[in-house]
C-alpha cells in the first residue's frame, strides 16, 4: 500500500503526508483496483473525479456495456459503476475483470420484493466479488420515506430507495439495511471495499430539493459515516440530484459539516427539470458549481437520462460533459490544473491545430474536411481572424526592431 | 410604444411601472423589432435573454444562414446577430426582413485596413438599414490594446478589436470609434437602434481574464454608457469571454457597479480552455453562473467555436445549451420560471411522456423506436422504475383507504 500511496500522492499533486492524513481522518477515501495499479483517491485536496454508470439490464446486453466501459476509459473516466439489474454478481465479476478503473456497484438491484436475508446476502456477494465500492441505501428510514411520499412531487427517484420503501411498506418494518448497518460494516471490514452511503431520498426535481426528507437522510448518512469510521471501513456519501443553482453551494457545505468532511459523491446536480434530451449539459452546469463548493466525486449522466438506458454515444456525450465540469472545477480548486488550459491558449494563438487537438480533454478530433492548416485561420473568421491579424502585427514589429538593432544608422 | 410596453411588461412579468422605471434609468433596454411585435426587453428584472450569432461569410451562403435563423427562432432565441463579413449591409437587410426577433450587427467587419471615414460610414449604413442594435468597439484604446498585446497569451480575440488594433498600429492614431463616439451617438439618436458597447479586449483564455486590459476597457465602456444615456440612446455593454468559474460573479457585480447598472451581454463565459468541440457546454456552465450573478443577455456559442463556422446542427446545439443556461438562471432570478419545472416533474412522476415532450425547453422529441407508453416505465429502469413502484404503492394505499371508508365495519 505504501508504494500505491506514494504514486497516488504524485498523481493528485498532494504531499504524501497530506494524503495519509486525509485517509486517516476520512476526508479522503482510496478506491481499490485489481493489484491497485489504478487505485483512485477521492476527497478533499484531490482532483475532482468522475464516475459513469454502466450495467446490463433487461434491455442491454453485456457486450454493449463492455463497449461503453472502453469508451469511458478512453475518455478518462475515473471510476465506473455496474448498475446491472440482472445477473448482478456474474456481471460485476466480468466488469471487474475488464475495468481499468475502480468499479462500484449497487448490490440490492436484484432484491425487489426480497426479504431481509436476501438484502444482506446480496451485499455480501458483491463485497466478496471484489467491488471497489458499494452503494448501501441504509439512510432511508420509514420516517424519511413517509415524508418524501407524502410531501414531494416526484417522491422517491432512487431505484434502491423505491425497493426499500416498498419493503418497509409491505412489511411494516424499518429499512433492513439501516437496522443491520453494523453487521454490514462488519462484513465489509478488511475487504478493502468502500461504502458509498446511498441517498435514496435525493430530490428528483427542483421543488423537492433541500426538503425535510433530504435533510433527514443527510443526518442519518452522517451516523453511518461515524460507524464506518469506527470500524475503519472507508466511507463516502451520495448526494443530489435536482437542485436550483443557488442552493448548490449551501447544500455542499452543509454536507461537509454534517458528515464531518466525508467525501461527497453527487449525481449532477441538475439545475432545471425541463432539459429533456440534454440533461448531460444541465447536470454538468450543476456539477461544476458543486465541485467548486467542495464535491469530490461526480456521477456523470447522459443525454438519455429520464427516458432511456443510454446508448454508447449517449455515454460518450455524458462523460465528456462531466470531464469538462470536473476540469473547470479543478482549475479553481487546484492551480496546477490550469497549466493545460494555458498550453491550449498558446496553441490557439499560434493557430497550431494539432496541438489543440492533443490538449483537448474531450477526445475531439478536428474534422479533416475543414482542411485546417497550421498558422492558417479557420472558417469562422478567415481573413478577419484576430489571432492571425495580431500575430502578423507582432511579427512585423519584431522585424522592424531587428532591423533597427542590426543597423545602428537607421 | 405604450402598447408595446404594456405587452412587454406582461411578457417579463414585471409591473409596468418597474419596466418604465428601468428603461428610464437605463437598467433595461428595449430592442426594437419591425413594428415592434417582437420587441425584446433586456436588463434587471427581466428574464435572461439569449442571442445567437449568424452571418454569411466567405464560406457560408445566405440561404444556409437563413436556415440557421429559422432553427434559432424555432428553439426560442430572443435575438440574433448578423455577423456577416461580406455584403454586410445587403445581408443585414435580408436578415431584418426575415427575422422574427430583434437583429443586431457589427458594422465594421468590412473595414479591415479602412480609414476613419469608412468606419463611421459603415456604422451609419447599418443604423439606417434598421438594425435593432449595433456593436461599437469604441472602448478599446491604444493603451488597452498595448496592454493586451504585450501581456496576454491570446492578446486580442475580438474581430472588431483586431481590426481596430491594426488601424491604431498602422496609423499611430487612437481608435476612431472612441474619438468619434459623440458623433456616433448623435447619428444613432432617435433611430431606435441600441448601442452594444463592444468588449474588443475580452479575455480569450482563462489566464487573460480580469487583467488590466479588460478592466481598463470596462471603465472606458462606462464612459460611453454615460454619454449614450445623456443623449437617450439605449445602451448596454458586452463582456467576456473566458474566465475561471470563481471569478464570474465578481466580474458581473463589478460591471454592474462600474457601468451603473447597464445591461450586461456576455459571450459565454467559457470556464476552461480545453473543451475543444464541446465549447457550447463549457460556455453554458459559465453563462448560468453569470446570469445568476446579474447578467441579462447571453450570447450563445456552438460546438464549433474556436475551429469552424458553425453548421446548422452546431447552431441548434448551441442555442439549446444556452436556453438551458438561461432557464436555470431564471429559476433562481424569477420565481415564476419554476412553474414549468414543476409541471414537468408532475408529468415525470405520472410517466406522462407526451406532456414531458411538450414541457421540455429543448425541442427534444422522444425517439419513436423507444416505444414509450404512458404510465409505463422507460428502458432505463424497467421494472425497477421508482416512479412506477412508488406510484403503485400509493394507488394500493388509496384503494385500501377507500375500502375502509366505504365499509365502516372493516
Amino acid at each position: 500500500m505504501n508504494n500505491t500511496l506514494r504514486e497516488l500522492a504524485e498523481k493528485e499533486r498532494l504531499p504524501l503526508v497530506k494524503l495519509r492524513d486525509g485517509i486517516g481522518k476520512g476526508t479522503i477515501v482510496v478506491l481499490k483496483h485489481k493489484d491497485n495499479q489504478n487505485a483512485c483517491a477521492i476527497g478533499t485536496g484531490c482532483y475532482t473525479k468522475v464516475n459513469m454508470n454502466l450495467g446490463v439490464s433487461f434491455s442491454s446486453p453485456l457486450e454493449l456495456e463492455l463497449q461503453k466501459l472502453r469508451a469511458c476509459e478512453e475518455l478518462g473516466t475515473d471510476t465506473v459503476m455496474d448498475l446491472s439489474t440482472k445477473d448482478t454478481v456474474r456481471t460485476l465479476k466480468t466488469m471487474l475483470e475488464h475495468a481499468k478503473v475502480p468499479t462500484g456497484t449497487v448490490p440490492i438491484y436484484g432484491c425487489l420484493d426480497a426479504g431481509e436475508e436476501e438484502f444482506l446476502k446480496a451485499i455480501e456477494k458483491h463485497v466478496k466479488a471484489g467491488a471497489s465500492f458499494i452503494t448501501v441505501h441504509a439512510a432511508i428510514t420509514r420516517t424519511g420515506a413517509g415524508l418524501a411520499i407524502r410531501r414531494r412531487i416526484t417522491k422517491i427517484v432512487s431505484r434502491g430507495g423505491a425497493i426499500l420503501a416498498k419493503y418497509m411498506e409491505d412489511n411494516k418494518k424499518e429499512n433492513p439495511l439501516y437496522t443491520n448497518i453494523s453487521y454490514i460494516i462488519g462484513m465489509m471490514k478488511d475487504s478493502g471495499c468502500a461504502m458509498s452511503v446511498g441517498d435514496a431520498l435525493r430530490p428528483g426535481c427542483l421543488a423537492d430539493a433541500m426538503d425535510k426528507a433530504m435533510l433527514l437522510e443527510m443526518r442519518v448518512q452522517a451516523e453511518i459515516v461515524d460507524k464506518c469510521r469506527m470500524q475503519k471501513v472507508p466511507v463516502f456519501c451520495e448526494g443530489p440530484g435536482h437542485m436550483p443553482f443557488d442552493r448548490i453551494a449551501e447544500c455542499m457545505r452543509l454536507q461537509k459539516k454534517v458528515q464531518k468532511g466525508a467525501p461527497y459523491y453527487v449525481l449532477g446536480p441538475l439545475v432545471t427539470d425541463v432539459a429533456l434530451g440534454y440533461d448531460h449539459i444541465n447536470a454538468a452546469i450543476g456539477a461544476t458549481a458543486a465541485a467548486i463548493a467542495g464535491v469530490d466525486f461526480l456521477c456523470g449522466l447522459t443525454p438519455s437520462e429520464h427516458y432511456a438506458l443510454p446508448t454508447l454515444e449517449d455515454v460518450r456525450q455524458g462523460i465528456i460533459a462531466f470531464k469538462i465540469a470536473a476540469h473547470a472545477a479543478d482549475v479553481v480548486k487546484k492551480p496546477q490544473a490550469m497549466k493545460r488550459d494555458n498550453e491550449m491558449s498558446r496553441a490557439r494563438f499560434k493557430l497550431d491545430w494539432k496541438a489543440q487537438e492533443k490538449l483537448a480533454i474531450t477526445g475531439f478530433k478536428l474534422p479533416c474536411e475543414l482542411g485546417l492548416k497550421d498558422s492558417a485561420p479557420c472558417s469562422m473568421c478567415l481573413s478577419l481572424c484576430p489571432m492571425n491579424i495580431i500575430g502578423k502585427m507582432q511579427k512585423k514589429k519584431e522585424r522592424k526592431l531587428w532591423k533597427v538593432r542590426a543597423n545602428p544608422n537607421l
